[in-house]
């Protein structure tokens, strides 16, 4: 079987161009004792990988330059040497960018497209919901009654972040670019939503908007810069703040200022905490559990974003930067 | 008995000059029921008191112009009509920037001058060592063994946590700026102790004074700017930062900008926690009683910066801006 894969060129910071990747096509060799043949359905894009492609290490490996980037993928076994995997089952990898592989089944997934269809587990069902569900859960604490303030919240983790704190009995304020994301938002439950491309004073515009909410206790940081700014402006005293990324931040030349106001760390005695998904597997199960009643009382839905074809993965990816998917960003291979 | 006070003429932002103070002097009346009339002996100067003059509510409301400030004092009781309370007899209270007054006994607080000399009651024993105590203990949750970086390591809190963290069997590398505040942080027990005036890049040196000690877990932060910047670059992944000042912040005319790379509390997964002393009285007497014990080991020594007389107050806090200070600055009437 032959395969075509996405590398990366050169290790880069500042904005992504499509030169940094390039498109070639290999022999899949047969599986050995312990490996399987898997061909690729979707593919997964995420805001995380462009972390990879700087060259340093955080808190994973860089991206290998000349080798085939890593990334969620679900597919079909085509060919299986080992021990409970079979032609034709669904998996999920790390094994993404490309259109195939072979290796070893260690670390493998087999998912069940019977209860959710492929793609869920690339988003929903798996890390992004998790993202967002860990965040909301366990770095917060979101109590019923509450309000979160969503950053991002038409984006893939914030759309699934809206409808979780509304399953769990809170009230959420969502921001987002834009009339389409703004009512994707409202659509998915939010009870307030600010477009941030149509105000002057995102704080002002976020205080007013949570009001009626009683204002803001919680937020999820998605985007740094302006709206990190805002949000240490506009929360109430002793709120926490999940901190998952800034997306904003990761395509400056050269690393910019951080908001003028992180005295009110003390002045109000915030708790900033960061958090990488991968940390905190021990609620696993809670979240399996509680996204199976969720989805079985119609609390949440799912929309994607989706580019087809293997070569257009870079584009999918480049999109994730200027705000191009409303939902999980996927490549439909 | 006639007193006299320190007032405030105006609020303001920007640094702190002499013409915002006014010294008047008023005659106390005789204590009404429930009232004592107190002689201050020692006044506290506190960089907290900053934020109470720019006019706006923070955790506490603004200073009013034209009346007497607040902040801690000790001083001895001069006439009671308060149950409870004798002539003689020693007590702390907040009624400070002043010589005496005439006040309600409500939440004044009698001292034993056997156990302390009177002026500890505003130092380590009093909020200041508490506010080092709460930071390393209940918001960072210092352990064994793990290294701590002390911010301001020669200042008032800064020189309290440096003993307390060695007396918890923790390790300690400190800043502090020049030959005497850094030599003063050697002899309070902290393993290593970096000059931030007599380095370029303090992230660096710090990195490098850490690394015998297996790196930093931890960060006191009682500076902000470029201290903060240098943390969220030299703390190891999952560190812990209590946030309990940034006094390089407060003086500013506009608000600066704050570090480049706040990523890092996502990339290390890193928890910023602020915090008020008044909020963790629940830890009091773990306090105290930790206090006692390592006071009676030898564990704890203390140094003040004293100023003489009270139209000196407004001197001893501006001091507090240009590191005019050594362990606590005070003011002995």
């Amino acid at each position: 079987m032959k395969s075509r894969e996405i590398r990366l060129t050169q290790h880069f910071t500042g904005p992504v161009k499509p030169e940094y990747f390039e498109m070639t096509e290999v022999d899949l060799p047969d599986p050995q004792a312990g490996q399987i043949q898997v061909k690729n359905a979707w593919l997964s894009v995420d805001p995380y990988m462009r972390g990879r492609m700087i060259g340093i290490k955080t808190y994973v490996d860089p991206f290998q330059v000349g080798q085939p980037m890593e990334g969620g993928a679900v597919g079909q076994v085509v060919k299986s040497n080992a021990e409970g995997f079979s032609e034709g089952d669904w998996v999920m990898s790390m094994n993404g960018w490309r259109e195939g592989w072979t290796a070893s089944a260690e670390g493998v997934t087999k998912i069940d497209t019977n209860l959710l269809p492929a793609e869920a587990y690339l988003g929903i069902a798996g890390l992004t919901g998790m993202t967002a569900y860990v965040g909301i859960k366990k770095m917060i604490g979101l109590k019923e009654g509450e309000t979160l303030w969503m950053s991002a919240g038409a984006g893939a983790v914030g759309s699934a972040g809206i409808q979780f704190a509304k399953a769990m009995g809170a009230k959420v304020l969502a921001t987002a670019g834009g009339d389409e994301k703004t009512a994707f938002c409202k659509e998915l439950g939010a009870d307030a939503v600010v477009d941030y491309k149509a105000v002057d004073d995102l704080s002002a515009a976020v205080r007013e908007a949570a009001k009626p909410l009683g204002g803001i206790d919680a937020y999820f940081e998605n985007v740094g810069g302006d709206h990190l700014q805002a949000a240490l402006d506009a929360i109430k005293a002793h709120g926490r703040m999940a901190v998952c990324g800034m997306i904003a931040r990761y395509n400056d030349n050269e690393p910019l200022p951080g908001p003028t106001n992180l005295t009110q760390i003390v002045a109000k005695k915030l708790t900033l905490q960061g958090f990488i998904v991968s940390d905190h597997f021990d609620v696993y199960s809670d979240f399996v559990s509680d996204l199976s009643n969720w989805m079985m009382a119609g609390k949440v839905k799912t929309r994607d974003t989706v580019f087809e074809g293997i070569d257009k993965t870079p584009d999918a990816f480049m999109g994730l930067f200027t705000g191009a998917n409303i939902g999980k960003m996927l490549v439909k291979l």
